[in-house]
């Protein structure tokens, strides 16, 4: 029991924020040291999501959560404006923090870095903790290699304010490093409704989606000579991050220094 | 052996043609009455579409092969300059036309239509001889009612020059038909990369794929509360359209009066 | 707000009685006259299902529910056992029965819809509210009458007792009924490891896959000649069955007599 | 020009032979120093696939055009039976074997090795050319260590005897090896249709669909808390194995000793 990792949820009302407090509630690894939201506190954390009592108020101050001496690590998914200073408050007072929030300049990372050396712990900063939607990169990367002709498409619910997604572009990018330059498609081709062909990335096209009743779906298709490869991953929910999390709350235990990017966990 | 329906193949040479040339070469109800093609012509009919020899040498005079007065049926994928003659000269011998190209104009197929009612004969114009095609179409509109969010993605090979494809089209506009109509998507969306939405066709989009190795494939997706429905054709190769063909052969036999669309035939 | 149509929730505690429990306080046309449910009551029906207070206590007596006299429809998710009783309670009480059971034999169905006659009431029972499930069944059996091969795959949790599914035995008997008699395959397949090549029904297969994080998923695959046609539908959770609730709801307020099967209100 | 691989294919008139054949005759970096068939020779090798003459007269004697002394590689897709005896004999007369037949012992394979190496020539027997193929193995062995959770569904044509596919056997032999013992599913799990949950194969399922119209497809998929992963290759016909050949042939000029499995070639 002792040997539980103390954790702190930084951004504990908003939708991460609450799988984030079930999961440490119900996991028996994790137990929860503090529950922080700036808008709604006074709260008890097992309530706010739906479960049993907890006996953890949720608390509006994360100073003094984290000062409190007792935390492990923090996990925060709240917003680029606050992330950096949760960050480095966290590192001030010894906590490992574990960030689900993108908006880092390379100079703040190599900054947190730094502070994470000085104090001798490990820090995880990443914008996407799906195993699932990382091994789907890193195959695309890799098969692009041998089939430079491919398009993403991208599926995300119908309200979404950003085309293409974050991943999609993540992935974009991590495919235009592997394979050869090369540009798609007919050079007269034409578009009898304009924007028909997608998004145009570095020779290759991204595809939106955007319909209701869909969480987050990608697929990369890859096109060859009498054959197609396709890599597909779905996400449902949220709670889909979750074994993610606990993966980045446990790894950062173990190492001195801040990791930029979840896919350094998975081979 | 003598009720098989005597058939004339015009447009023999092409890719389109030569797999007409090889379903009447080999299917049991029908029999080749003469293969026609203007600028391949001289050689074998079976030769030209590596059967064995067939008996019958390939002309290039369409009106002197129809004037020949033992033929039922035409077959012309020919190009939409031509289509509109090679029917009425067909119809003027008595020959049934079936005919897979695009192009006419209402007046035209009105004209055409009298025609056959003169003869007695009857007449099939069809853009589409995919029996699943039709099928997919038929069932997205009617989903469309229950389900008015969607969105198309076509797939087709690299070197297509048109996008969207012209089933794509067709398909949008059998859904705009039916469904109530609805400007999908959040009105304050933002494309990151233009086009990423794909192309906009009366509240909904389409979004067109072009990949090598890829013949011709199509989804309809709909999204709604909590689920999705998909229905998807995927055509493999040209000889795909040849059932549909066939299909058309036999009810042009049946009826007095011209068609259009091969989706009369499917309920 | 006087033409709200009045329901009364049974088994208000069970995973879909949550659910509709939920569309009741939400949805503007409709309003939560009585929740009722045996082993889960005394507590109020808003707070149950992660709302705020809503005024309603779950109650565990449902024929006093009923007999309050205000109330228009009873929605019924309970069990094969305790379903029967319940609907003819409901009509002795003039309160139309919504029920999302299976286990009703021919003579029971027969006897409801007499009793409903008698009451001058409307009844439904339907074994699925998916429209979108409904559609795919309907879509596959009409596909099957030209496209007479196709397998059947279906995907569940990996908790699940029983494969195949009942939807998929609805839409295999649906499928059976609408195409020629077909034996399908090679006569002399071998299973080099049992099992491989499914389960046969009518002369095709069923194929049911286990995997934790699905909810419910079937596609229909038809293969033909150069192509193949899919029909597929996937739920992503419980919550997708409500609209299909709710219309069943607003249907049950404008006929006489019992209705079985929801694909009756789908044309 | 005198720069190119000289090529002898034998199993010339067979359905992957064939294709060889026009690989051979179609690239610029292959010439076609002799085509062999058993049963099937005396007419050039042009003309029996279809294209231009070629003035390689297919001949009946394998040993004769190897021992013609000038041909660098002998590509061999013809039967278990004669692969052995074939792959010797090429070695003998110092042409590089490429083969693409199952069927050979370990002993077999050791004993060849050192036949390659004792005349400095390189060797590769491959069951299967097929690069995209071989990534989906790859990249399903990979995920299987994050997602022990999978199954794995094939498509073929339905004339094929056999259930699972060996594409599916081997995909499954490399899952098993990267993943953690597992049985999945659960233990209580009842099949109403005898065979519905497929093939089992240490601890997860085989499904194999058969259909007409479809070449070979293979999917895995993999369940996981909200999520799916799923890696697809779908093959439209045997043309889509040569760029493996093309690549396999350029291999072995490079190298010395016998390579068992073309995925040596795919990081």
């Amino acid at each position: 029991m002792n040997n539980k990792i103390r954790v702190v949820v930084s951004g504990a009302g908003g939708r991460m924020g609450r799988e984030v407090v079930k999961l440490v509630l119900q996991d028996e690894d994790l137990t929860l040291a503090a529950a922080v939201d700036r808008s709604l506190h006074d709260i008890d954390a097992g309530r706010l999501v739906g479960l049993p009592e907890a006996g953890v108020t949720v608390t509006g101050d994360l100073e003094a959560a984290l000062a409190a001496g007792d935390a492990d690590v923090l996990v925060d998914f709240t917003t680029p404006q606050s992330a950096y200073a949760n960050t480095a408050l966290s590192i001030k007072y010894g906590v490992r923090p574990v960030i689900g929030t993108t908006g880092f300049t390379p100079e703040q990372i190599e900054e947190l870095d730094k502070q994470c050396q000085d104090q001798g712990i490990g820090g995880l900063i990443a914008p996407n903790f799906s195993i699932g939607a990382i091994l789907m990169m890193k195959f695309a990367a890799q098969a692009a290699k041998y089939f430079p002709h491919l398009e993403i498409i991208e599926y995300h619910g119908d309200q979404k304010l950003d085309a293409p997604s974050g991943t999609s572009i993540k992935t974009a990018e991590m495919i235009a490093e592997a394979r050869e330059e090369l540009r798609q498609g007919n050079p007269q081709e034409e578009e009898v409704i304009e924007g028909a062909r997608g998004g145009y990335y570095n020779g290759f096209r991204i595809h939106s989606v955007r319909l209701p009743g869909v969480f987050a779906q990608q697929e990369v298709v890859f096109g060859s000579f009498g054959q197609t490869l396709k890599i597909r991953h779905d996400s449902y929910e949220r709670a889909g991050y979750m074994p993610g999390v606990k993966l980045g709350i446990e790894k950062v235990m173990g190492y001195t220094g801040l990791i930029y990017g979840f896919d350094h966990f998975i081979e």
